[in-house]
């Protein structure tokens, strides 16, 4: 089997190799993959700034976000060969903390969990992946290649049901919410956001491309450009950039009681002049919260697939900007300002997909 | 009846005045003050920073950490003369948000609540004073002079009862707790913390003068001078200073999962440099959350009430640092670095606490 590997913290060590297929000892359900989603993360990893290998590896297979097919499964679990699935990129470690002990192993308080394709667990950038059982999530195949999209839409439905956990520490009636980031994750957070019934604004520096016309189809507001161009405050506020600058400006746009879900992942460094004094002031005065938000547990990814299934095929579809057949992979690394999500294909036939 | 009061927007207007007992239209429960606890936000609308009179009137009778003594009550209510009872601070306006509708205006999102002795309502600075019977709580009486510890102990409550309705969106399960700032509202945030079981250590400039000891006998860990003195990550971290400085500190020292509960109203301004990037990347990747805590509604109040109750009666006098006579009224406002809490004294002999 081909697979796509990096030796972490060597920048551009990025390459496709020819391995055999893992062995049962690493999963007893073995999958053959569909297509694989590119993400950030992934770029972070290739460029040698996260990322590391298995115990005793030097290199690490990459890619996080699948979907693919059922080739074996237990007798005993609910998995049958062809069943299209998604593997859960989180596991806890043997010995888990609180939250992982209970599978909320998205809320990892000891920092031992493990991740497929990022830290100590190879990762579904190839054409064979093994897993075991409990972390698989069925349900895909209605949803086509969009079923590629179910990681990164697990990350906002966590984001999604954390600020409604929260906003219940009060009467919680939101209604207005600023997307910031016109990525994969913050154009499905606006999705989520329409599918509550909410006015959703997008902010992007983009002003031309295919995320203005992505926005407005889905019935939310596109700002682009100046972050002046954003009206007013709101209610529910989702950063999906990791800029500083606008994680700066995101700060004095909520509305009293309001949430700001810092979602994307910054680069370390970026240094701000902030008013911390008036800013605390105001976050006091106006109980507001700032919270992070990172992966997914199995509810999560459940609840992805659910707003995937009530999401317009076509427009999910649009978020597929690139795809790239795993024989020019390379080209999936390359990228170009209107990119929204690159999925690299693999066996798509199996599935009926291409 | 004598009253203090400013004419807001003016600085060191502040003086006592000679008036009629108001008439029963400003509530029909007539209160015949005990004691008055002085806090940062009366010095600063004695500075002429904050504050607004009632409507129509040019000066506002201030202050809003009651304790009083029940005059005159409508037979309909539970009330009867004699009752120690202290005011609820906040009242929703006429045309109430989704939670004054409920009686959470604390959690006020229209912004048109008024504030007793603070914002358009006279306060509790006064040798009388009205209010209706849904915004009187008794049950201070077996506290004796640290009943008027109830309002600033009634925000400690609310702001521990936000950090456990936060902290349940995953398992909850803290240890450690840091306050910063070693005030009254700090030393009663230490106190709750220990009630439930936790490790406290608190934070504070001085060196010397009560608090020190203060904090000891609660069975918490003083640390002070530099930041640096304090040890480690904490789970929760309930900031009460409003320093600037101290702000950007405790935002790094939270575990993943961790809370940071702003308490302290700083002045505006307060302009620091923060690395926006780091702090961002880690309150994503360990799931924190910083948010904002003010006022009360009647359910912290009788949490208040209840954790005085269960506190050492002699620890919670050491906090009342000042006992001033109104008829000294003056030296009530002058400020000494050991000052914990002042307590203006009116009425005491009525409750037999002279």
């Amino acid at each position: 089997m081909r697979s796509l590997t990096v030796e972490p913290g060597i920048p551009d060590s990025l390459r496709l190799e020819e391995f055999q297929i893992p062995s049962a000892d690493r999963g007893s359900v073995l999958v053959r993959a569909v297509a694989l989603g590119v993400c950030g993360t992934d770029r972070e990893i290739i460029a040698g700034e996260y990322g590391a290998a298995p115990p005793g590896h030097k290199r690490l297979i990459i890619g996080h976000e699948s979907l693919g097919v059922v080739e074996e499964a237990p007798k005993d679990s609910k998995l049958r060969a062809g069943d299209m699935v998604v593997g859960i990129v989180r596991h806890p470690d043997p010995v888990p903390c609180a939250n992982c002990a209970v599978g909320e192993w998205d809320m990892c308080r000891n920092g031992r969990y493990t991740e497929h394709g990022i830290k100590s667990l190879d990762g579904f950038g190839s054409e064979f992946w093994r897993i075991e059982p409990s972390f698989v999530v069925p349900g895909t195949a209605k949803l086509g290649l969009a079923g590629v999209l179910t990681e990164p839409t697990s990350v906002v439905a966590k984001a999604w049901e954390h600020c409604e956990r929260i906003g219940q520490r009060a009467r919680w009636q939101p209604r207005s919410v600023l997307v910031t980031g016109a990525g994969p994750v913050g154009l499905l957070a606006a999705l989520l956001g329409k599918q509550r019934g909410l006015e959703v604004h997008v902010f992007d520096l983009a002003s031309e491309g295919p995320k203005p016309d992505i926005v407005r189809d889905l019935g939310a507001t596109y700002c682009n450009g100046s972050f002046d161009s954003v009206p007013g405050d709101f209610d529910v506020i989702i950063e999906c950039t990791g800029a500083p600058t606008v994680i700066a400006e995101v700060l004095n746009r909520s509305t009293a009681d309001g949430l700001v879900c810092l979602l994307g992942v910054s680069e370390s460094g970026g240094v701000r002049s902030v008013d911390l004094g008036s800013l605390n002031r105001e976050v006091v005065l106006d109980n507001r919260v700032i919270f992070g938000s990172v992966n997914a547990n199995r509810r999560h990814y459940e609840a992805a697939i659910a707003a995937l299934a009530n999401a317009d095929r076509d427009w999910l579809h649009r978020l597929i900007t690139k795809r790239v057949p795993v024989d020019r992979w390379k080209d999936a690394f390359v990228r170009h300002p209107d990119d929204i999500k690159t999925v690299v294909l693999f066996d798509t036939k199996a599935v009926g997909l291409d």
